[in-house]
This record gives C-alpha cells, structure tokens and sequence, in this order.
C-alpha cells in the first residue's frame, strides 16, 4: 500500500501537533502530508517524520488531492472549509463541534460506534474530549445493562482551551507565586490555584453548551434518547488530563466486581483501583496515554443500581488527537475511508 | 459582662489561628485567653488583641478556670483531652471528628441545628468543612421541600490537610514550574497542578472515611435517616476554599427561581448567579469570607424533582473557625454556655 494524501488543519495548534504525534507514532501510511492553518502562515515549519514541512494556509484548492482530511479549528472555519474540502472526495475528520448534530455527519467513538463511519458522506465528526473518555469508559458497561442516568462532575484541564490558555495558567501561577497581580484572558477569572465552573457559554437553562453538549453527544453515539445526564463542567489548574466523577444510575444493579471485570476486558480502557495502596487514575499520570483510567470504582449507596467511578484521560491525546486518527485508521480497515477516486473518474 | 476565660488548643496550625483572628473580630467577650499545643512548645508566643502570649503545652489542669475550650486538634488528642477539660466544667467546642457519632455529643451547625446544643454535656462537635458549606446551603431548601437524595462532588483546597499541605502545594508548584522533580509528602501524589481523588482513608465499601463521614454527619445534623448521600471527595490544587458540585433530589419539583429567592434570604448564604457576566462563586475569590456562596442554580435536566448547585466557602474559616466560634457565640446568646460555676460550688 502506497499510503493516502493526508492534510491536518490547525496543525499549529495543540491537537494538530498531537495528530502529527500520532501518525507518526502509529507509523500511519502517509503518502504526502500538508500541513495547514486557518490564518495566514508566513512560512513556519513544523517537522513531520523528520522532514521540514512549511504550514500553509488552508485554501479549498489545496484538498484536491487530499484523501484524509483532520480538522482541528474553530466551529466556523470548520463549517466553511470542511465541506469544500470533503466535495474534493477527501474524507474530513473534524472535532470543530461545527457538524455534533447533523443528521448528515456520523459522530464517532471508534470503540463504540465504529459502524456509523458506513454512512459518512465525506464528514466524519469526533466528539468533545469530555464526552469520548467518558463513553469509552461507560459503554462496556452500557452493553450488559443499559444506563438510564448519568450525574457527571468534570476537572477540566487547561488544555482543550488552546494553547493561549496553557501560557496563560503557567504564567499566572509564577505571578501569584511571587505575590504579584494577574490579569486573566482566556478565562473570565483567574485559573491557577483556583477552580471555575464555567466551560463554554452559558445557556438559557443555566448550563454551559459544553455541559449540553455531553449530554447530547453522548446520546447521540449511543442511539438513544433514554439516559438521562446532567453535566458540571468545572476547569481545574491542571495542564493536560480531564477527570470526571461519574455517578450511573443502570437498568438494575451491578457491583463493582462485575464491572471491575468488563472493564478489564474493554478497548481503550485500563482500570486503575487499588485503594489500599493510593491507585487510582490522576491527570498528571494519565498526560501522554493513550488510555481511558478508570478507578474507584464503587456501589452508588444512594442508589441501588447505582455505580460511582473516576475517569481519567489525557484530553489533547484519547480526548481528541487519538479518536480522530482512530476514526481514519478503523475507517480504512473497514474500506470506509480510502485513496480517492480521482475527480475524473468520479465525474466519468 | 465579664467575659469568658477561653483556650484554644491547636492554637499554632491554621484553623487554630483563624480562631484567633474571628475572636478578635468578632470582639468576643474574652476574660482571659490560653493558647495551647498538644505538643511540647518551647515558649513560642502568638498575638491575640495585640498582646504577646505564650503558648504552652496543653496540660489537663490548665483547664480548670477555663469556661469554652476550642479544639482543633487529631482526633486521638481530642479524645484524651476534651474530656479532661469537659470534667472540669469547661464547655468543650470540637472539631476534630472525634465525637461526631457520640450519642452524647451533639453535632451542631448554628444556622442548621442550634437546639440540639441545648443538651450538650460539656463537649459540642463542630463537623467536617465539607458538611458545614452543605448543609448551610442546603438547609433553607431542606425545610421547604424535604431533600431526598444528595450526589456530591467536591473540589477541596490543600489548606483542610493543615498548613504542611499548604508549604507542600506550593513548593510543588515552584519546583514543576522550574521543570525539578518533586517528592509528596503530606499526600500519596503530586498535588501541584493535578488532582487526587483520595481525602482520608479508604474505607472497605470503597468510598472513604470523609467521603462517609459527610453523608452521616449531614444525616446527623437534619436527624433524619431518610436522605441517601453519595459523595465523591477530590483533592484540588487551591490553598483556601472547599467547592461542591451539589446535584439534589427533593421530595416535589422546586425551581431555580424559588432556590434563589429562598436561598437569597438565608443565614450565612450568599447567592452569587449571574452567567451572562461568568458571576459565580470561587474559591479565590470566597478566601477569608464568613458566608457559604451558592451559585448556578438550575433545574437539574436528569431528574424532575431535581436541582444542580455550585457551593464554595472558605474551609478553614466558615467551615472550622467562624462554626466554632459561632457555637459560642449562640450557646452563650441562650445560655447553653456560660461562665463555669467553680468547681467548689459545684461540689456543695
């Protein structure tokens, strides 16, 4: 195999350099890589397996023979450029949030509902990093007894706001260190040595689109209108990882052994849970793995079906940069994804 | 009025010294003041009302002309001495967890349960930090609309470890930011810039010893069995200020509008709501504040009887010191403490 014509939008950015991390680490089969940027780049150039390659600015003419397309940017340049690039015949894995609800665009979690990458027309979307460590820690169980309610509480790191917001904690944290004044502007307040329950914009009902989302999302890869979820999303000062304190509420009870035990066996999933000893998963343990931690896992004694657990997950690797690679890499085992046909041969 | 002849011991760690600082501002009625150790102390003097005092090692016959007696001592210390003070009549205010399951020692938060000071025997225990900011904010929804259930998320500061924690944090975040190794001691991991769900020992159901003490100390304090409580507590990288994810169950539907105005009118609460301006609580912001902040109040989108809640206090002062002094202050308000009879005139 001669490999596919890859492009990565927003490749100077935090998740497009992870992407780039992962092809390589997952010796993807790249015929020609681009490397492109939403604004105008003048000429910097980020290694790619060794090689020097100038970031770009990402135009529709350069997909044209592009077969695999990552997006990592804001949801209206996505919405702009990710359907020009996808008429190309290229197929564009976004994680922008612009393409979440479409009737027309799969949303994907390769452990979990790989078979909806069948009916992509040219869009795949991957979901929020909140909601892929915490479907791919929960599903295993979903299988064997379907959920019915999800209270989730989340320790958000820094991260998934951009890298703007990982200099901006760094920074805050030497000032207050030294007694002196910060000035916030990523966040609305200070972030280091503090905690804000703000994640995204607040909607009309009092939660944040980023709580929403989850909720909506998670819904959405499980095929389902019947789990109940209500979301807190809280940003912690913590530079790579999202944990997530998850109450389940299941069809009928199950233990923490049994769900020890399924979880053991599932993909992309390591339980950690040795209370005896202090194991359990932590975000500064889990930054750079490519796993879905699960720990503490325990009966829920205010509900009788009920299971409480701690998920743990780096949210720029399995929380984005990893599922979006995942997608291409199951899309091609399974011939979803593939060496475009040429624009000729198309049109013939 | 005299006064009182008052001694704290755990005068030298952090909520004893913030016993102190809510004394004087609260100008309370202090006849004389002790200021003990349970360790030996070589003459190291505090300041109480600008007066220079020596600590000294708290000895059982210290107490003897002392009427309340603060303990914020380990609960071993407490359980050898509170007693001693009690018997020679001095009204014992504890908070070191020791007696919070004593048939004969009430558990009291004064805007929750202050009658049940009414038949203390000389020792009154003030909960755990985590349950006082609860059940403060809680409580005025409670008597309305009886809580059937509680699922709690906490985000706690290094500071309710002691002040080793709060040298401990912050040597870590000096040492990762020059990119050095560090070595926890006073917790099982790295605390700077990472988040530990592990707060006291772990208990054999899986939860742990503060994770159970909140749900029975709350049930203690409403005396009722009937409220099921899950928590899960969470390490956070804050020096001051304890923040719960609250998602709570009521016995009928309440909405956000009635939460807030009930909660606008309630002892020792502060509603801080406004998303459209990122308005709500924080624990940088609440460090140093007597009141319990409550803050995005909404209905909670997975149960019709449900609302999700932010709280934030100050651990060390509304969730120790302030309760403490306020037992106190309200026993003395309906005589419940008083001026000790001497020991003679007890003995006629």
């Amino acid at each position: 195999m001669e490999g596919f014509n890859v492009a990565i939008v927003g490749a100077t950015d935090i998740v497009g350099q992870e992407i780039v991390k992962v092809l390589e680490q997952h010796k993807f089969p790249v015929a020609s890589i681009q490397l492109l940027s939403p604004q105008y780049s003048s000429g910097v150039k980020l290694l790619f397996n060794h090689q020097r390659i100038e970031v770009k600015e990402a135009k529709p003419e350069l997909f044209r023979d592009v077969d695999i397309a990552f997006f990592s940017v804001s949801a209206d340049i996505s919405r702009r450029l990710a359907p020009l690039a996808a008429e190309t015949g290229a197929v564009v894995i976004d994680d922008s949030g612009a393409f979440d609800m479409s009737s027309t665009v799969p949303l994907v979690v390769p452990e979990v509902n790989p078979e909806d990458m069948e009916w992509h027309k040219g869009i795949i979307a991957s979901p929020r990093c909140s909601t892929i460590e915490m479907v791919v820690a929960l599903h295993p169980l979903h299988k064997v007894n379907p959920i019915k309610r999800i209270v989730l509480s989340t320790y958000e790191s820094v991260s998934s706001s951009g890298s703007a917001a990982l200099k901006e904690m760094t920074n805050q944290a030497r000032l207050v260190l030294e007694g002196r004044r910060i000035c916030p502007h990523v966040y609305s307040h200070q972030i280091a040595f503090n905690v804000l329950p703000e994640i995204g914009v607040f909607l009309d009902n009092g939660y944040t689109r980023e709580e929403q989302r989850i909720a909506e999302q998670a819904r959405r890869i499980w095929h389902t209108e019947n789990i109940a979820i209500s979301a807190t999303c809280v940003r912690v000062p913590v530079w790579f990882g999202h944990s997530q304190a998850v109450t389940v509420e299941f069809g009928s009870p199950i233990t923490p052994d049994e769900a020890k035990k399924i979880l053991a066996q599932a993909a992309g999933v390591r339980v950690l849970d040795d209370p005896t000893v202090s194991f359990y998963p932590q975000p500064w343990a889990a930054s750079g793995s490519d796993h879905v931690f699960v720990g503490r896992i325990r009966k829920d004694v205010s509900h009788p079906n009920g299971l409480v657990m701690w998920i743990v997950a780096d949210n720029v690797r399995k929380g984005a940069a990893l599922n979006a690679v995942q997608i291409a890499e199951t899309g091609i085992e399974r011939d979803w994804v593939g060496v475009k046909q040429s624009l000729a041969s198309l049109n013939e």
